[in-house]
């Protein structure tokens, strides 16, 4: 693994218990989609969140119903929680009396110069950091006027700084920021516009990327490209769907760039006209079973002799395809050949012995 | 769309109609995974990678048998065909025989110079590219001996290079040469360093990639940071599953990166506690149903009208919920209130009048 640049300096912050920016681990994070004022649900799904490896949970907070639930919410849950407030700076101010940990909130939209310190005063008091999320849909329409009529990344910068200044004004200096765009290099280049005047941690997102694949190529290069510059704190992957699904992909990010490793990396060929053996159901069989392993391995899932032995000896075990079933691989110990039907019992068994965790049949969904 | 650095300067080749390298457009290229001794399934998929964008296709060519149906497989594709060899350089000059437009071919493991020799000769006089493909499983066991016993990034680029002076002393130089690992860090970091050293044009991949999600996440990285650095001439997405699954993914980093476009991109949010429609409903059913659509275009579909209608106005056309419905916009008109039911329709019929492409009901999957 090569090393990464330098990682930008910046200052840290607290989300309840979590630590974001100044050399913390990267933070991953999602947000619900439930009703928030079904509590029942919202628990629900972020525990759900919890147990795949999600560290802080953000709800959308539209109305007073909303924020009447969020310290039951709160109270069931082991993540913070982050109130996703717009316009409104009542519910702001119901949220920090509920117990969140955080807020995201533009403090240029909640209705002017009053609301904003009232809001401060209270996130002052509770020592409670607060996001500003910039959207490219979220400019005001002077800066757009001032850029061509377009969020560009300058407009998107001018935007954020702008809500920053209002908190400053109050001092508050819990602070991270968003510069979220659905344009992957608008996104880029404001984010790192941005990263070269405020030493506030930032908070990495492509925004409306869509499905889970399209989101899981728009959120790797948008992302991808900032950390391997050094630049991001905390990330969350925006997907059109069940928002567990974002995990992993968070996960896969951080785990190829060196910066996180969690569970199961599974080294797959693509076979091709030298494959003797079914792999591709083979992968997926493993990659079912291997789901619930937490230890950081990588599992090599090869099918011929060509690029398998070479690879999957860099990995910590591994199979590679043969004539007549394979061959099991694991660090520093003589591989040893497999019949076919025997060769994910057996690499289950050896990731057993390793890890010492328990893989069971595989778990239904949910 | 903020623009790209400038691209990194290399020689061009061709690969039969298709340019490489110099400013053409960056090839998406792919590797069948049938049985090349079975020329109508090879075909077969040959043909299905055209069709949703495959610019180059690769098949293996394990044995005399496979050799012998490349002709036949030619002769029934319209995208330049590359025979993929290894050890053998008796079929290395029989697929030259057989007509392929390009070959893979390491020329350190196909016997000697000797070999090395007859090959070239034939390259020469039929004007053949030849891609040099190193993959960190193939590093020869001296360069790992001086490398700490790992296929490190400069291990990788010595290995490659040596394979170039073979050729260049043959006077061949329609090369191009690729350094695949399945650590994107290491993939990232070869490249950059072989970019530095050599003007022959780089096919980019990232190897044994995994599974579809996971295989999208690695090859945007690893893959994306590339491009975005302006190096990079043709890719490939290696998948363990179907190959046609790497066209679009392929699209989906070049488009993302603003290096290509093709087909519909769709803007979707995560949906969250503000979402009244049944959004992600909506966009499995507009991606199933415009997967067909040809022009480059910019769909929104967004679920509420916080972040919703700023989106999707820098879209082509879009739609974003609102309590009772939802609103279609289309650049440079007016909005419309549209009913729920009538969202998906009405916005496939914009995008009909927009493309002037017929969009019938879903498709079945081959």
């Amino acid at each position: 693994m090569s090393p990464l640049p330098v990682r930008r300096r910046t200052r840290r912050i607290q989300v309840g218990s979590v630590a974001i920016g100044d050399g913390a681990p990267i933070v991953v994070q999602s947000m619900t989609n439930t009703d928030t004022r079904d509590w029942r649900a919202t628990v629900a799904q972020i525990e759900r969140l919890q147990a795949v490896g999600c560290e802080l949970a953000r709800v959308a907070v539209p109305d007073q119903e909303a924020v009447d639930q969020l310290a039951r919410i709160k109270s069931h849950i082991q993540i913070p929680l982050i109130a996703d407030i717009h316009f409104d700076h009542r519910l702001a101010l119901a949220a920090i009396r509920a117990g969140v940990d955080g807020l995201r909130l533009n403090p240029g939209n909640i209705g002017g110069r009053e609301q904003v310190k009232k809001v401060a005063a209270a996130a002052r008091e509770h020592e409670l950091p607060i996001r500003i999320g910039v959207n490219s849909g979220s400019v005001e329409k002077d800066l757009l006027a001032l850029h061509g009529g377009h969020p560009t990344p300058r407009a998107m910068v001018e935007s954020a700084l702008r809500h920053v200044r209002l908190l400053e004004d109050e001092n508050i200096d819990r602070i991270k920021i968003s510069l979220k765009s659905s344009d992957v290099s608008n996104m880029v280049e404001a984010y790192r516009l941005l990263a070269d005047q405020v030493d506030y941690p930032l908070h990495l997102g492509v925004t409306e990327a869509g499905t889970l694949v399209q989101a899981a190529i728009k959120s790797a290069l948008g992302i991808g490209i900032l950390l391997h510059q050094g630049i991001g704190d905390t990330l969350r992957v925006s997907i059109t769907g069940d928002p567990t699904q974002e995990i992993p992909v968070a996960y896969g990010i951080l785990r190829a760039l060196g910066l996180r490793r969690r569970g199961v990396e599974i080294i797959s060929c693509p076979t091709c006209g030298r494959t003797e053996i079914d792999l591709i159901r083979l992968v997926e069989q493993a990659e079912q079973r291997l789901r619930v392993v937490q230890t950081p391995l990588q599992v090599a899932i090869m099918g011929c002799v060509v690029n398998g032995p070479g690879e999957a000896r860099e990995a910590d075990v591994g199979i590679a395809g043969g004539r007549a079933g394979g061959i099991l691989f694991r660090k520093d110990r003589k591989p040893q050949k497999v019949p076919e039907q025997q060769l994910l019992a057996r690499l289950i068994g050896e990731i057993e012995s390793i890890t010492g965790e328990s893989i069971g049949p595989v778990e239904s969904e949910p």
